[in-house]
């Protein structure tokens, strides 16, 4: 099992994909939302909480978590990074230590260009996985990208 | 009881600070440091476990945390930020809300001045509180310009 995580503080986007005798398959995909209205701290209390369940639950072997690119939107980079502190954490005090890929290392996985857009990256894994649908939200098909990351780390020589 | 707090990765300073009938005491400042050496994970993990055992010590009825201001060392300024966040995340976990202050805020409070130095923040922190020398080093003084900060807001009418 390889957990994929997309940090975010809004929302966070996170995959479980198994990978069988070279098979990948995806065990599940979704967001973990944080209100606006809730306080800080407890937005920040429910990604920890969400987190924790999702390694309890799926018990990964390899977790892989996207590095912050520098975003145009100071405010929102903070934000993020922030919550990727609370995943780190997380995943610390599970004794995990997590896989960390780039933006761009996530898109070449994807999708075989570095520079592929958001589109490209759904499109691809809708193939990929023989989807009816590209993988939606944004943030979900991105984590979903990140395990393959993580798989495909994992399974070099 | 007031715990003030100087958000940092690699440093992070606090300052434990009383106000009796008007008198600011410092009842102890310093810094938690992590080693660069260790896993990133674990250097959160600590800072969590750190700032945890501050509180139950200390039982401060009010927490102050400087916000981050935007630094020009990108990498630095999101280590802060994930420090932040753990920081946020162990006193929402605590049922703590902090109060949030700004770097200018904070300088005020301390000089008067919004766009004083660390070296005039550590003047006249000496001064304030008849110390020999002033507070050593930078963020430990800080944390308690943070503190002065949330005695400060806590005893406006």
């Amino acid at each position: 099992m390889v957990l994929g995580i997309d940090p975010g503080f809004g929302r966070l986007g996170f995959a479980v994909l198994t990978s069988v005798r070279g098979t990948i398959t995806i065990i599940t995909y979704g967001c973990i939302e944080t209100s606006a209205k809730s306080l800080h701290g407890d937005r920040l209390a429910k990604i920890a909480r969400e987190v924790k369940a999702l390694v309890k639950r799926y018990k990964p072997s390899v977790v892989a978590v996207e590095r912050l690119f520098f975003s145009k939107n100071v405010k929102t980079a903070l934000q993020v990074a922030e919550a990727r502190g609370v995943i780190l954490l997380t995943l610390a005090e599970a004794n995990i230590t997590p896989l960390e890929f780039s933006p761009q290392q996530v898109k070449l996985a994807a999708t075989g260009d570095a520079r592929a857009d958001k589109e490209q990256v759904q499109k691809m894994l809708k193939l990929m996985f023989k989807l009816k649908e590209p993988p939606k939200p944004d943030d979900a098909a991105d984590a979903i990208a990140v395990a393959l990351c993580g798989i495909t780390h994992q399974t070099k020589p």
